[in-house]
């Protein structure tokens, strides 16, 4: 399974991130003599990895360490080194940064912990150390952190008691705990890794910029993460979706339950939990998200050893029958498909094997079955066009010779290279050497099924990922009136309001072209009457206060106005009732809006989130659009026409959208074409902190934008 | 962790499938000289595994095998034997049985496959095995299984190859190569049995007979069940609801992708798919359902090995806070809680840890914690009375000495007997002298935290199950007018009709204090007027026919009728419509039902399941009920008020029920009131095949069924 390490990188070329892994000098600060010491752990680390590089311990108190040569300081050395790995106490590593910057180091690995992690002070010192680094155009990885290491360089600047063995596994780490204990626990599971990375605090480099290292690094096939959170948000989305075009980026996100910062003033915004964003972010980058470590590793192992199915068929062969039932309900929970072989296949399977066989998928070639058997059921599968992937299940009987089968299921794989295929051996001792053998041909080996089946669909969500346009965006707008925009969420800012009236809300939609059913203000009765004649009977009046948040409860609502003289009434009734129930409220008028025929009730909305920005919601509207939560996410900034179609298509609203029970089908162009323009809207407006139309109505024939509220910041 | 096998249990007072486990007497018809061959197998695991009793091999051909004398035939013994253990051909097994049978045998173990699994003529062969059987009152576990185990007795009738350590768990397997996987698994993950059982093709005996042993066995603590399909599912509900209530029953079921053979003509029936009523039933009869074999085997572990938890609150110890990350969101997204610790406890973490520990839960020893630091913060945290179970995580650190920590959770644990302790020694080969050392403890072992959290949330899941009562029925209503609905369904029969009247359905439905709008079926113009006037205007008039499914379509149905002339006129006026669009539609006359006010739209409804018998729906009515699927469902068996409340809590229309952005609460009483007397009613009528409300009409005080239909069968 490990790939042999091969010759050290070129190391000139790399700048960036990516030139950590590649110094030609490093210098260690606080090299120790102790064992038990950090600074004795990391030169010792340096030396043992085989790093090829010119290493300089460096000590005020020592001449020598570990037969090197130890300076006193950075600056003693007499020519600028490429790395210098920080192990000094909290206190003086601003200094010793400053040291460094005079003595023209490129990167900084601070280990030293009690910076940000430790409070208000800690986070004073962390500032001052980003500080100096950005002064002398250094680049910092840390504080806080373990280091990091290149198996393939070698390098290993890094106090892990354990250096992993090769292979083709970046593993980037928000957590220094996580990483040794992988590290350790991939010694005995036989997994070795390109790159490791502990982030630390993340004072200047994060996950997003050794994700793009990692994509960059030749010696990497599958980037690993730990996160608790992403430090820029626009900077991740980037490099993840470029990353994972070239080869998978999979994340276990932790932190999910800490309750969100959003601001849920709105329905969109109540809607969209705290974890949304991440989900949505991650999906529209192209991550595969990981739901436990024990998935993470599965996933890394998978994609490692194993070519990316080319679509979500698969096929089962086993050798009972009740493996097989299990793995053909996994396989359906995890929505893949059981593969439908050819008639040629099932004659072939029919030919070969006992007539109690079962020659359709699964494949049963009964517990008496030796390697032959296996050989034939796996070679006849993998070759048939049906199949994008196999799982062969393997349990103990009497009869089974464990190694000839292994190496039938090895063969029948190298004749379909190009088609995964993974193997639970359902068993103990008695198939341990089978799974040896399989796993050293580079097939994952599981003791059940499932797991198996997780690691394809997280395959097969990644081939869909590379089949999806490099990235979206919402269209520019030529015809989009955005000084109009400009203009009244500026004269709204000037009164010192943060919600706009109706009637303004209306005409920033309209301005980008979004279909809304006219407004107009009215001051007073006659002009009621009049704007409404303007918009066309039948209208509704509503009163225009944004201290308002329930306008039927008191009165401020009134419908079904069909004459000029019933216009007039009613704005004199609104007013009466309103003054009565809320005599204090301020009233800017009554809104006249025209009464549209009833469409489906849908809800298209914005809510900001801090990492990652506008989130655009669509979904069931109404009044019970918070009960029913049938709501799809999408980020504004990768929001194109056909991702607003894929947003159509999560929600059950979808269902009613397409004709339900006989109704004519709703026009979804128009409704894509309301979500992209929000999204625009939002983004050329960043000052809209929140935003709900609710109703949309959806018809036969467009669709029309009911009631909006526009938030600002 | 393996206990000390005890004594052989005392054995002529079993009975029943127990008797099995326990015979004075074995015969093994089928016995053979040959390695290789089954009848070889068998008579050696019966000596090899220590079998008190006396052996009787039985082979026409032989007169000895392995030193003890063989009988050509059961009849030659002489004296009645307990036991038979049959491995003879398919087609000699009759002839066998019926020997066994004249020679007094109690039991019969077939492993003889060749039966119902292989066809019709094999189907043939094992009802005549089984008339046989019972025509001799001797019970029979087979065919086509693998035998069965005790390891206390001990007893070893099967032709695995392993024989389990002695152990706690009773596994039953309707799969034979799953039951010799997981044995030999067991060996290796150092798992132990106390009874192990394939059921084959269950020809008499099946999952339920050996449940209730297990239940029975006082070496058993937990009873494990892989199962495709339930035998008798009233037999099956019974044991379970027994079983669980003394012992955990944990159950993996599979086949739930395969289309069940439901008829789906109702709302109710096109929302239950064919896995439902296997997880209802497994729910109301306490069984703990396990989603994968992982979990099937952790679960046993945890409750083989722990004790039940009082509660959901766990607390979380931890060296390193990433993980600890980890573990709270997967607590929460089990749906249990973190313990939040008596200001005591914090105070004495606080005084007991540096400073920079974090002392809530969960609490952070730091990653230079050696084992008194566990050792205090487990103490603590398990004594506090907010803590209902504790999860210890392990990162390997430098400084961490594992036994000395191992040894110090071990003792913290013994002080606290009564609340379960999880580790996650999250590593390879630095950490495992401690796994193993708290394995060998009794503290089950984990690598990542994400199983143990699954493991403790089954055990919560048990701990509520043994908390509700034993039993709900629905009630018996000695109101109900029985005669009535017998005779109405009788009418309908008589006239070949499948399919109730609206006002059949209405009478049906009040005859058990249904509350219903009143409908009259009216025969002419005149009787409509009549009977609307009786029942009072407002009326909604229907076109009466079963064979009109959307009845507004064709211009069947008047809303809002307000006179007796209006009623006349709408008489005519569905008749012409309906004349005009289905002039082939048998018309029985048009209904007339009371109009009434608009409440909340719900659905009770009723379908039946093959196994399991009439299942009850409640959830959200109205036309889009298949959209939103907000449905709980219910065996109506064991359906009282507790569990009818229970099934509105489930829904999301509980929300709306509750009273909803300000509306008034619905009539819970009197929603639960009807569900159970649904539930009465279709017990009582079993002819009664599908039953839909859509919808009820759920008001501030009371509720109201408004459109019913009654399918029989």
């Amino acid at each position: 399974m490990l790939k042999p390490t091969t010759a050290a990188k070129k190391v000139s070329s790399l700048t960036g991130p990516a030139s950590f892994f590649s110094p030609q000098t490093a210098a260690i600060i606080g090299a120790s003599k102790k064992p038990g010491k950090i600074g004795y752990a990391i030169l010792k680390n340096m030396i043992d990895c085989g790093f090829k590089g010119k290493i300089y311990p460096i000590n005020p108190k020592e001449d020598e360490i570990a037969g090197l040569q130890c300076y006193h300081s950075i600056r003693d050395i007499g020519s600028a080194v490429d790395l210098a790995v920080v192990a000094v106490p909290a206190k003086l590593t601003v200094g010793v940064a400053e040291e460094c910057g005079i003595a023209g180091a490129k990167n900084l690995v601070v280990v030293t912990a009690g910076f940000k992690e430790t409070g208000k002070e800690g986070m004073v010192l962390e500032r001052e150390l980003t500080r100096i680094c950005r002064r002398y155009g250094m680049r910092l990885l840390g504080p806080n952190c373990v280091g990091m290491m290149d198996t393939h360089v070698p390098i290993n600047a890094s106090f892990s008691a354990v250096f992993p063995a090769a292979g083709d596994i970046a593993f980037i780490s928000q957590s220094g705990a996580m990483l040794l204990a992988i590290l350790d626990w991939s010694l005995a599971n036989r997994v070795g890794f390109s790159q490791v990375i502990s982030l630390g605090n993340k004072a200047d480099l994060n996950e997003a910029d050794f994700i793009a290292a990692a994509a960059e690094d030749p010696q990497t096939r599958v980037i690993l993460c730990y996160i608790e959170d992403v430090a820029r948000g626009e900077q991740f989305l980037q490099a993840a979706r470029e990353a994972s075009r070239r080869k998978p980026v999979i994340i276990l996100k932790s932190g999910t339950s800490q309750a969100g910062a959003r601001a849920a003033s709105s329905h969109t915004g109540a809607l969209a939990g705290s974890d949304l964003a991440y989900e949505t972010a991650f999906r529209q980058s192209g991550v595969i998200r990981a739901r436990s470590m024990a998935e993470l590793f599965d996933l890394a192992v998978a994609f490692s050893r194993q070519p990316v199915p080319a679509g979500d068929r698969v096929a089962v062969v086993t050798n009972a029958g009740g493996p097989g039932i299990i793995a053909t309900d996994h396989i359906e929970r995890a929505h893949l498909n059981m593969s439908r072989f050819s008639k040629e296949t099932s004659d072939a399977l029919r030919a070969g094997l006992p007539p109690e066989s079962a020659v359709y998928n699964p494949v049963d070639v009964l517990g008496d079955a030796g390697a032959d058997r296996y050989r034939l059921a796996l070679d006849q599968t993998l070759a048939d066009p049906g199949t994008d992937s196999a799982l062969v299940l393997v349990c103990p009987t009497a009869v089974t010779n464990v190694e000839e089968t292994a190496r039938a299921i090895v063969d029948s794989h190298r004749n379909h290279p190009d088609k995964p295929v993974f193997v639970a051996y359902m068993g103990g001792e008695t198939l341990a050497p089978g799974a040896r053998l399989v796993a050293a041909a580079g097939i994952p080996v599981y003791t059940f099924p499932e797991p198996a089946i997780a690691a394809i669909s997280g395959m097969v969500r990644y081939a869909r990922t590379c089949r999806r346009p490099a990235r979206e965006e919402p269209d520019a707008l030529p015809d989009a009136n955005r000084a109009l925009v400009a203009d009244i969420l500026k004269a709204v800012k000037n009164e010192g309001r943060l919600v706009l009236l109706g009637s303004e809300a209306t005409r920033v939609a309209e301005a980008y072209g979004i279909a809304a059913a006219p407004v107009a203000l009215a001051g007073s009765p006659r002009e009621a009457a009049q704007k409404a004649g303007e918009i066309g009977f039948p209208v509704v009046m509503k009163v225009a206060s944004p201290q308002i948040m329930h306008k039927t409860d008191v009165g401020g609502v009134q419908v079904g106005i069909n004459s000029p003289q019933e216009a007039e009434r009613a704005f004199m009734q609104i007013h009466e009732n309103v003054q009565r129930y809320l005599p204090r409220a301020v009233i800017h008028g009554v809104e006249v809006q025209k009464m549209m025929p009833k469409g489906t009730e849908l809800i298209i909305g914005m809510t900001q989130d801090v990492q990652f920005g506008p989130l655009i919601a669509f979904g069931l509207g109404g009044i019970y659009v918070n009960l029913l939560k049938d709501v799809s996410f999408r980020l504004a900034g990768s929001l194109g026409a056909g991702e607003a179609q894929a947003m159509l298509t999560e929600t059950r609203a979808y269902t009613l959208l397409r004709g339900y029970r006989g109704e004519k089908p709703a026009d979804i162009k128009a409704l894509t074409n309301m979500i992209t323009r929000v999204a625009r809207l939002v983004l050329d407006f960043p000052q809209i902190a929140e935003m709900d139309i609710n109703p949309v109505f959806a018809y036969p024939d467009g669709a029309a934008a009911l009631d909006i509220k526009i938030t600002v910041s």
